[in-house]
């Protein structure tokens, strides 16, 4: 099966972004509103793309850290379809934030951004329900670590009920080997977003995931 | 030295928190803007407190796990004198953080949140050259965990240059136990926050911190 596209909005004003949804509407299935937009914004962006774009899963990428509850809920109030969690926070945070998307019916997607043992880790976020497991190659080392692919194959090869996926420098010139590996999602930012046809960009690194 | 007193604002609305940093105002040093704060509304409390409230120190608790630079100067742009990075990012997330902050002349806190082992990691980020390393019991699991103030020693012990903060189930029963210790800031949420009279929680906590 084909893995979903999932576009990572950051830094971008809110206008831009919802024309920059419009642009790659009919290929993207998750509009993810990044950490440096809701930093900026708070659950503004959430909302708004939600609403203007109530077909696609949106995907808000809070990075919980603690007060699972909470900020999960803030997350689902504003209409995100999912919220994420820091692999690397306590198991008891993982857990709330896992019983906050159950209660309303909403997904977790657990970010293994500074995990240190991806195998051990997704095992026991797999215990606890989360419904996807992204391996994710931090922005600030993309220049000194190849690429996320050697943690996509650990994680596939561990997880039994999670969905995978894979973040942090994914372009043309690797989705199709990312997509090889057979994550659920693949996650995509620069790649689309500095094209200089952002459509054509979004359409290209699908036809690169249909394997 | 008494610590500072470092008060954080959490899951309350903006012109309720405005309210409640005049009731403070007298006593506390550092105005903390709570990361389900920043989750719901963004920078945007940022700048009203800080503009509100010139004096007192602004603390954007975003607690950052990428993209250090992006995230710590949308912080600073909104008035922020301090942000927060967790002390489990990648150590390139703390340093551009920590570059970010010299480039403005503003400070970088470490949260501990979840850290694993606090000395090791306390003397790597000493070395890194953050402003302040702050053990953090989560809100998750204060339930569960007695106090920080074990750790609160450990750090104490280990850090040179770095003032060492404390968070997390600080509250009158335990706040001068903590000041023993000589943290730099001591910071308290709902020990003022739920306080019938919070003017009067708040100087009770200074008193108790004044050894």
């Amino acid at each position: 099966m084909t893995p979903m596209l999932q576009i990572a909005l950051d830094i971008i004003p809110l206008d831009e972004a919802m024309t920059l949804v419009e642009q790659v509407r009919a290929t993207v299935d998750i509009i993810e509103i990044g950490t440096p937009f809701i930093v900026k914004e708070g659950m503004r962006p959430v909302k708004a793309i939600k609403e203007a774009f109530g077909e696609k899963l949106v995907l808000a990428d809070v990075k919980i850290m603690d007060g699972g509850r909470a900020e999960a809920m803030y997350a689902f109030d504003a209409g995100a379809d999912i919220v994420t969690v820091m692999s690397v926070a306590q198991d008891q945070t993982i857990k709330n934030v896992v019983k906050a998307a159950r209660e309303r019916g909403r997904k977790v997607m657990a970010d293994m951004l500074a995990c240190k043992d991806i195998a051990a880790r997704a095992a026991e976020l797999d215990e606890f329900g989360v419904d996807y497991i992204c391996v994710h190659t931090a922005f600030d080392v993309q220049h000194e670590v190849a690429s996320p692919l050697e943690e996509l194959r650990t994680l596939v090869d561990t997880v039994k009920s999670a969905i995978p996926a894979v973040a942090g420098g994914i372009n043309l010139s690797n989705v199709e080997r990312a997509a090889m590996l057979r994550p659920g999602v693949i996650v995509a930012g620069g790649a689309i977003i500095n094209a200089e046809d952002r459509a054509e960009a979004a359409r290209l690194m699908k036809a690169g995931m249909t394997i």
